[in-house]
């Protein structure tokens, strides 16, 4: 039986600019069937967490202009539980709304808040380890996150430092580090102390609204004010006049390396934040020639090492090419070196800037 | 007012197999608005011959799985003057049946022999070019072909060394030569003596079926056969019955580099065979990157010397690519070098094997 008072909050806001073509801000990333498997990763994120939390208990918050996306792709999420945010706030803001919303529900509630857009491999690993998360900050006053065993010396990701064990493998928080220098993040992974913060994090949810008061006072006392309000039919305009006035913060920065009750629970099951193509290339199945094909049909001679994306029922037909991402998605087609992909990002301003949004 | 006796063969069955995936088997280069005018290089072969020749004495002479792409693009050309060939045989039996079709209405007529995929720029110069041929072999019994002045020391052309002057700028023809080494085509353009053989040929019906007769027995033997019939109902079953076991011959192999009374009118009417990519990246307007694009919107960066063609209304992006051929058209794209470019053969080939029939 599915404990009745755990919660689930979908972030779902993000629009995926680095992998743009594929990616747009009419149908960012998580929206996608990134993976070509008939799902897109919000749906999966969806899937994976239904043995766990009851449909009803399932939150979505995200973008006002996403709410067709999510009805569509989403269509048993009932329509009070998508929470629609009327401006970017990254995701202190994001998770403070969703957790007063749900307290005004169920004071009782226990929360794991979760991306839309990554990938999990090991579902059966990771229902595990969410169950004795929940388990864990139900019976302690705990913000709990969840840190994944690393794999190779990344620096894009935040790293958690594990401190004094308290229960099996979960550990007091020591140490965060945001995306680490290579040479520091090699001595992070030969220590076996350090683990990838993923953004996966659980807690009750009386322990995040204490932690936002203590943490970030300003950003609580914005929702108190309209504590009356949620879970009625007021809520919604409250957050049309309060929500865009919140601080733009991360929880990570706004509470979590700030509160004394942080806890890490590391895990191992297959998780990859499909955060460049990179990692995505690094992270894939690659053919003999070791290229990556996402959703289409390659026939590579004397090319290696790229990743296509292209989509619908296309043909690739490559010569010579090494190292490169080829995107292909409706009216763009995006050619770059894998190494040049941070400069993605500024080649879609330009083309903003020359062309309009028309191919954003 | 233009002279009843004088016809255009067009020559329309090429497969265009190097242009592919921008040119398909489905619908080869000659069919496609190669150079984004709003005309397919088919239309503006017809379109360059009206001031010249009747329309209902315009021939064209193709694959019989083109009809209807010739019913669509050439609406005014009469259905009787569409001459379906069973099998591809190469230039020689369809020129060869042309003449007997046309001798059998006009046996006073002469005729121009056409490519449908060729680039002409100056039309008023084509114009006069032909004017003169058409007047010099009603005068004389010539076979003529005509010289295009090379622009540089090309290797994917046959070349005719003008011989003796016989009228302003017609001369005999003193060699054929094919597709010379580069040390010989440079010696060529320097000697100011040879011409890029184009491929267009003018005769009167009267001198070509007797220059078959002489260098081409067999071939015309097979068409004598059937003389009763050109021009009745009974042609097509004679053509279906006896087309497919004429031998697969070119017109210069089977009767030019044989016959005594060949002649050379040499022209520079802005000539282009559209034959391979580099050629078409050589001829083509490029932008300040030194790229070409065809029918589409390049951003480039860090990228230079490349031929974008692609099909619609796409964007493409592209950073640090030189050199290449980009080409995406339906159902495939293709990525290869310019240097690469005599590959393109083997692939398709390749993906005739793996994949059948259905991206060719």
């Amino acid at each position: 039986m599915i404990n009745p008072h755990r919660y689930c909050v979908i972030m779902c806001g993000g629009v995926g600019s680095r992998f743009w073509p594929y990616s747009r801000e009419s149908r960012p990333k998580q929206f996608i069937d990134f993976l070509g498997t008939g799902r897109t990763l919000l749906q999966m994120s969806y899937d994976r967490i239904l043995p766990i939390v009851r449909p009803e208990n399932v939150l979505v918050v995200t973008n006002a202009r996403y709410l067709d996306l999510i009805r569509e792709q989403l269509p048993d999420v009932p329509e009070d539980n998508i929470l629609l945010e009327p401006a970017r706030r990254n995701t202190a803001p994001c998770i403070a709304w969703a957790a007063y919303h749900i307290a005004a529900k169920d004071p009782e509630a226990s929360i794991m808040v979760a991306p839309s857009d990554h990938l999990i491999t090991r579902e059966a690993l990771f229902e595990e380890s969410i169950l004795r998360g929940f388990d864990f900050v139900e019976h302690h006053d705990a913000l709990l996150t969840l840190g994944i065993k690393p794999t190779r010396p990344e620096t894009g990701y935040g790293y958690i430092q594990v401190g004094a064990p308290v229960d099996g493998n979960i550990f007091k928080v020591k140490t965060f580090t945001e995306k680490p220098k290579l040479e520091l993040a090699k001595v992070f992974l030969e220590t076996g102390e350090f683990f990838w913060n993923s953004g996966i994090f659980l807690w009750s949810v009386k322990s995040i609204i204490d932690a936002l008061k203590q943490n970030a006072p300003d950003l609580s006392r914005s929702f108190d004010e309209g504590l009356d309000k949620f879970g009625t039919p007021a809520e919604k305009q409250f957050i049309v006049e309060n929500f865009p006035g919140c601080i733009s913060i991360s929880i990570d920065f706004a509470v979590m390396e700030k509160a004394k009750n942080v806890y890490v629970e590391t895990v191992d099951f297959g998780w990859n934040d499909l955060g460049t193509w990179s990692a995505l290339y690094d992270n894939s199945p690659k053919n003999r020639d070791a290229n990556v094909t996402q959703n289409c049909t390659v026939m590579a001679f004397n090319a290696t090492d790229n990743i296509f994306a292209v989509d619908g029922e296309k043909l690739v037909v490559v010569y010579g090419l090494k190292g490169y991402i080829v995107a292909d998605a409706g009216d763009v087609l995006l050619i770059c070196p894998k190494s040049e992909e941070q400069r993605i990002k500024q080649m879609v301003n330009d083309v903003k800037m020359t062309l309009g949004d028309k191919y954003l």
